[in-house]
């Protein structure tokens, strides 16, 4: 593995603290890191090394899946963590920090690489990256990578003047743009999945499947990023990025091989191959927008968005988003594919749902018994797995068919030792290895997307439904699947009929 | 349910002991031979009434599912069992067996409906069937309907006699063929997962399947029954039944309707599509034959066959036998099914294993790893379920591709509440449901097909293979799937690399 100074902007943050420094340990431990690399932390706020490792440790000692159990091992590692106090709008910094950063280069033999995390306000990436190259930090005959997060831009236009300016200082393909659900270990084995088994290419079209489902749903609200998300809302927070990112995943053709480009190229095409909602009928029909009012949970009562700090009282974004989307090509055509998100709704799950053509309506079966369709589902998060529903016999009786669940249970056989998404990311940016970021085509494609609804949604304020916290969303949700005669499968944490759908302990087998 | 007068010719046997009177108590429990009914024991040797409702206290004490833990209940039920002892060949006995039979018609309300069970030799069949016209016992309005266990005859020609024996008596849609098998819940089951679930079907053919492999292992030697098993062996004892009905249930066409003369006809079509082994080389190159010889199991020393009770010291009787069995038409052309039973093999199972065509070796994912093909597994003895064999990524791993088995388990769910197969297959009888009873078609069709090979072994006695007792049988059953590139696959019991193929419980989920 190539040696690395990272460079963690926003090191006194929420996203340093929760995720990053958690990965990097990891990744230690797994030995991913190797031994050439330095971590710098910069922020605005003054703090000295021994401040910041101290940050680091506690931030360890609360999130990172290994504790910390050798004083040696914990020292080589942290050892390794600087801080700057940095102005990004000060170049003097700047220069000081290439200083530092060739010592570190030096010291670790990292041979020039660098790792640029920027963990900010999407605003602030430009500057940023003018002058990490103002300063020189770009003079080094390394690799140069920098890693972003969402949300990038707010729109297409927005997204576009952004990624013009990374591109005058980094290359496209040094440019990691994370979207951790990308990172997840289902979303990533739903490629597996799909391209391993013999079974399931013939069965991964129009003609064996009736609808996909994939839902984000969240249980909290909108916590402090009341002012953020009160720009942004459901569509842009989720749509834009996570959920198109697995319907892509979902509906891509088989790539050529499995390498970065080829998959991401496969990725474009089904975006491409959206339906775009052209008029406010489209959108109307085929989106629901909702926004929470006052409800509770298990009791608890929960305030209404409106209410929630930093949100405007009259605020008209939608907290809830469901769309009916199409993907026009040989494969899909006439497939609907049913994404939702949503915050204080019920439980915390994302789950993919394939639902397969049932049995013709008069074949015997069908005829004498209301037969339930298959069902492949991948359960992303919190829960890991694969499940799959199919019909059998109920022991014992004469006949009666019941509907049971095989599983797979990925986080019963491996428990808390599922890499992070982040991790898992880090790594890969490290490794230059790109095949789970999303490449500018990518979000420029989606934000064309998004940016329709989103401009249609103003001429209709009718439409923005009210549902209480801690309640499913809109009633037009369901009415939207009902209209194609299908409905929304309950997820982990609901229960469903005979098949209950949490992963329950089995009783030991005698042979 | 209509009333119904059992006999049960063998009442002191195993049989009876093990099975029938068990079953009659669970149905009896499960109120599904309500209260018009009585049972008459029949054999040779004297016993009282009260002796024999203590054999079968004793023998539901030991053997049924269902505990006697009611005095009312128990009484109400035992009291309709009543004996008679009986010498086949004195029509006196029957018209004294007529007279006993009219009272308890009477007294039970049964309308003249009646149930002979013949757990005799097959030998016996022809004369107790003559005797029961000749003693008047078929001279009532009800139905008279037949029960008779395997084997059916030793060869077509027997099997022809004895069924036109019978057919004197009786008619062929009052003759039940008992194959335990088609009892057991998770055979039944095929037909279920098959035709109501909408994935299977656009797979179940040659262009998706690989091959299927069918195992009936026993761990048992001959026991008692080395009398009878040293005249049958392996081929007529298990293969002309047990073996060919699964085989049947897998490969059968989607019958018209559910009910059984619609299911039977498929079965038989596909007896008719077998393709006969004609020739020395044919049955020489598609069979393996084996017998055992010492051996041991778990530290315990096992003897030779030939050393088994009323067995010919220099028998040539096989205890294993394994063929290559081709199904001649659209839909299976090609499509080898691989069967094989034995006896002191290593474990007791029952299993059904479909093999998927693999990916195709020049795609991606197969050229960068060995990956193993899909199965569905249906586990029919001891442990009920189906299992399904998919690849998916390891977790936390770069790409590393590893087999996971998805299981529904059946008999962890229902532990020891699922019916036994002679409970159902009664209850059948007495309702007149023959789906699960072999016709006789498909008894002479079987017997048509096992007879060429019967015919052709002695032919070359040198290729009855010896292997130990406590072994997987003769090298010859894997080589001959490896000609074809397959392998036998690990069953219940057996550890196969990554995946343990013994369900084991998982520990509790969070959500």
């Amino acid at each position: 593995m190539s040696g690395t100074v990272f460079f963690i902007f926003g090191a006194t943050g929420d996203l340093a603290k929760r995720k990053l420094f958690p990965a990097f340990y990891s990744l230690y431990r797994e030995g991913k890191l190797g031994d050439n690399f330095a971590v710098v932390g910069l922020a605005r706020r003054p703090r000295t090394n021994e401040q910041f490792q101290a940050d680091v440790k506690h931030s360890i000692g609360e999130f990172a899946r290994y504790k910390i159990d050798n004083e040696e091992n914990w020292t080589s590692f942290v050892q390794r963590f600087e801080y700057m106090s940095l102005d990004i709008n000060n170049i003097e910094n700047f220069h000081q920090l290439k200083k530092l950063t060739d010592g570190l280069d030096e010291k670790y033999e990292t041979g020039g690489n660098r790792l640029f995390y920027l963990a900010l306000a999407p605003e602030l990436f430009g500057n940023v990256s003018a002058n990490l190259r103002e300063g020189g930090l770009m003079d080094t005959t390394g690799w140069h990578r920098l890693v972003i997060e969402k949300p990038f831009g707010y729109d297409l236009a927005s997204a576009e003047k952004l990624n013009e300016q990374l591109r005058q200082v980094f290359e496209e393909k040094d440019i990691y743009r994370i979207d951790h659900y990308l990172g997840k270990e289902m979303v990533q084995n739903i490629e597996f999945v799909r391209f391993a088994n013999a079974f399931f290419e013939p069965l991964w079209n129009k003609t064996y499947i009736a609808n996909i489902q994939i839902t984000l749903s969240e249980t909290v609200g909108v916590e402090e990023r009341g002012g953020y998300y009160d720009q942004s809302g459901a569509l842009r927070d989720m749509g834009q990025n996570h959920m198109l990112q697995m319907l892509m995943m979902m509906a891509m053709e088989p790539p050529s091989r499995l390498n970065a480009e080829d998959i991401r190229d496969e990725k474009v095409k089904v975006l491409r191959s959206l339906r775009l909602l052209e008029t406010v009928e489209d959108v109307r029909s085929n989106t629901v927008r909702g926004q929470y009012t006052t409800g509770g949970s298990n009791g608890k009562p929960l305030p209404a968005y409106r209410q929630e700090d930093s949100v405007q009282p009259e605020s008209t974004t939608e907290t809830y988003f469901a769309a009916r989307v199409f993907v026009d090509n040989f494969r899909w055509a006439g497939v609907p594919f049913y994404i939702r998100t949503g915050k204080r709704l019920p439980v915390k799950t994302t789950e993919v749902v394939v639902e397969f053509k049932n049995i013709p309506d008069n074949v015997y079966l069908a005829k004498k018994h209301d037969l339930q369709p298959n069902l492949l589902v991948f359960r992303v998060n919190p829960l890991e797995g694969i499940y799959m529903k199919m019909n059998v016999k109920k022991p014992g009786s004469e006949g009666v068919i019941i509907p049971i669940a095989m599983d797979f249970c990925q986080s019963c056989q491996i428990g808390i030792n599922t890499p992070e998404a982040y991790e898992r990311l880090l790594h890969d940016a490290q490794r230059g290895d790109s095949t789970y970021f999303t490449r500018w085509d990518e979000v420029a494609l989606a934000w064309q997307y998004v940016d329709r609804i989103a401009k249609v949604w103003p001429l209709s304020p009718e439409d923005l439904s009210m549902y209480p916290a801690g309640s499913w969303g809109p009633e037009r949700a369901q009415e939207m699947l009902a209209e194609d005669g299908f409905k929304w499968w309950p997820v982990n944490g609901q229960n469903e009929g005979e098949v209950d759908w949490i992963a329950e302990p089995k009783p030991s087998v005698l042979t």
